[in-house]
């Protein structure tokens, strides 16, 4: 097994940032994350450097700390000064040289000399400049997003290949996903999977994996699962029947959301503004649902009523990168929409090429949110109820997701191998 | 596969605080974990209750409170008021009903009301009745324990049949330790696993697990690794050849630590001072060094001249429980004796029936101490230099380790069953 080595990204990233403060004098300044321990204990939680820190310097270590130096463009690291002990516990620390060398940056010193440096600065800079240079990905960047994906991919088809109707608990499929990362050199996992089963994946956030698998063997499974890598995350979300084979009112949800990702895929390209991706995934919902018989009128105005939105509750994606939301969705000034599900949307921006977003509409059948609705003849009056509630006994909920880099004509989409067509989730889970 | 299931012991504990309590009035108070986000970021990371509020309560979800009322000697547990848009995106709250009946409280309020209970108490305790109380554990405290230790137990099995000289990478052993213990229910472990091949093993806290595995047969692996069941810890080490048979001098060093642990191991019961166990684990270590002519000179002389901590620099053991160095080792006014080694016991008690201790003696040859030592000529005259120089560059380091209840008599070693005598491990590694 050969794993993409990590090699620093960092030189490029640091001279981003001076070049988008060449205005500027002074320092910017940055600390590192620190080790942290359980509330009263002496256990260390596992170390996950902080996302800004990490961009401008690769740092997978605690106690570390960075200045840039606007007037010299020069990078300080400053690292923990370590003792005798320290050594007998923890093995050699590196040297400042072997941190010069292996962070590539300009200078190295101890985090206690640090005060100097700062003491004198005419300005320190805690810089949004650093959020904007990680808006657009670099090729280094992508290469290693693409491997996490790889990783993830695989992952996710082990999980196809596993299920069983009625056989596995979502918390083993959860072990799984986690192990197929980590045996790969993925340790931890970009956020909190969620394996769930049947109906529970109308809950948008479960994560308690904690259920039997469903053993009706038409109930889908909803895994939304990606692993991180170097810092850098992945997002999948596959939706698949527990028993290999799609079928009824489970079939036809998934086909409404398999056509609404496809129409924004093929729709993303620079220029374009996301909030209007959203808006086309949302109009496509609403034709599916119209087209299922669950919703009835006129596509207007479900859309101007926000109809759709009680099936479809969340925002389309988001950036993707060294966080699972990556920075800078939003630029100072921009608001969100206040709108029944845009108002969930991560991002509000024109489309840049090497912008890396998640694309993932879902189809869900919510009670928290259909309770209510059913009892409001203001909004029932859209509703086939007869169709609805005999989704809703069925379906839990759909949601399809990829990873796609924006390029200069359209996409390219680093988990579109992954199985999502019905043909192709059929024929890889007859796989053992 | 019959997963234990968890039932609330949390009654028994807080009748424990208040039967110590006795003599106070007022309230005790104390605040559950919250949920935490990575720095700067939306990313929520994985909660794990705080470990007090969860021996008063068996809460395993954020934002909970608790009030011990002395006086009436009820207790009161405050639960986070959610809406319906959490609903949506996590799923239905249990209600006050629900909690109530869960965690076999007296009462039940949401968090936004405990501000009127504070304002009207006499005295707001946060109470060390509480460490007193965790350090004797219940039987079904003790029938958790053993359940994460079965868990664990069978990973570490499961490792002993994986490791092929040259062919596993540390990463991939680690990884496959976790999972054998996820799969079983074990979601988190109670510490970072250590996974050393070789030399590594002569780093006391190696959790890096990045090297490949060293090809030389009758180097050593030592894994030092736990799961957590139900916020229990399990604490296990264990050592051994990665060719599947012990030789040479790491089976010598191997045969120093087994027999030392196996000593200590029949002299636990309660009455016996934890401190006194300590020195005679350090001076078994001794008289094995000198048996293998590491070591020369007199028995007394080498440990009044701190000599076998250059070997032996840690403690030998720590109460184990909801944390893995459990609450309690120092009791108010007790100090740490100051000398190498014994400094870093982690506790200093008269053992008493149902404590539970690991029993983790261990032999390193460790460059940082020993660099120094053999320049040292006061030091270096208790040394058999070519003997010592052959050890420390085929040895890193060995260390054994169970988890033992203190009973009536003796012990309860509730990892005693996993392989650790040369017979058994040669005979488990030989299966596939």
């Amino acid at each position: 097994m050969t794993l993409l080595q990590y090699t620093p990204l960092t030189p490029a990233h640091r001279n981003n940032v001076f070049s988008k403060m060449v205005q500027h004098s002074g320092l910017v300044y940055l600390r590192g994350g620190v080790t942290q321990e359980r509330l009263n204990t002496d256990t260390e939680i596992n170390f996950r450097q902080e996302s800004m820190f990490f961009y401008l310097t690769g740092v997978q270590v605690a106690g570390y700390e960075l200045i840039l130096d606007l007037s010299t463009k020069k990078s300080l690291l400053f690292i923990p000064r370590t003792d005798a002990d320290h050594e007998v516990w923890c093995g050699k620390s590196p040297t400042l040289q072997d941190c010069k060398e292996k962070y590539l940056v300009d200078e190295v010193y101890y985090v206690d000399e640090i005060e100097a440096f700062l003491e004198k600065a005419s300005e320190i800079h805690f810089s949004i400049a650093i959020t904007e240079s990680r808006v657009i990905k670099s090729e280094g960047e992508i290469a290693i997003l693409r491997e996490a994906a790889r990783i993830s991919g695989e992952a996710h088809i082990a999980l196809m290949k596993k299920v069983k109707p009625g056989l596995n608990t979502e918390r083993q499929l959860h072990a799984l996903f986690e192990y197929e990362c980590f045996r790969q050199g993925a340790q931890y996992q970009a956020y909190t999977p969620i394996v769930a089963s049947g109906k529970a994946g109308a809950t948008l956030h479960y994560t308690k994996n904690d259920a039997n698998l469903t053993p009706n063997k038409d109930d889908m499974l909803l895994v939304d699962a990606g692993c991180e890598l170097y810092c850098y995350a992945s997002d999948i979300t596959r939706t698949y029947p527990v028993g290999g084979k799609y079928n009824g009112d489970w079939k036809t949800t998934y086909e409404i959301v398999l056509e609404t990702q496809k129409v924004v895929l093929n729709a993303l390209k620079p220029g374009v503004k996301w909030e209007d991706m959203h808006r086309l995934s949302y109009r496509t919902i609403c034709i599916g649902l119209q087209m299922a018989g669950i919703l009835v009128g006129d596509t207007e105005e479900l859309i101007e009523n926000h109809i759709p939105a009680l099936f479809y509750p969340h925002g389309l994606g988001h950036f993707l990168g060294i966080d699972v939301h990556d920075c800078g969705g939003y630029q100072p000034g921009v608001e969100r929409i206040q709108e029944p599900g845009i108002r969930y949307l991560r991002m509000r921006r024109t489309l840049e090429a090497n912008m890396v977003v998640t694309v993932e509409p879902g189809c869900y059948f919510v009670d928290a949110l259909l309770d209510p609705a059913v009892k409001d003849p203001n909004v029932s009056k859209y509703f086939n109820l007869e169709v609805l509630e005999r989704f809703r006994k069925n379906v839990g909920g759909v949601r399809i997701e990829d990873d796609v880099v924006i390029t200069e004509n359209g996409i390219d989409n680093l988990t579109g191998w992954i199985p999502k067509t019905i043909e192709d989730v059929e024929k890889i889970m007859k796989q053992d």
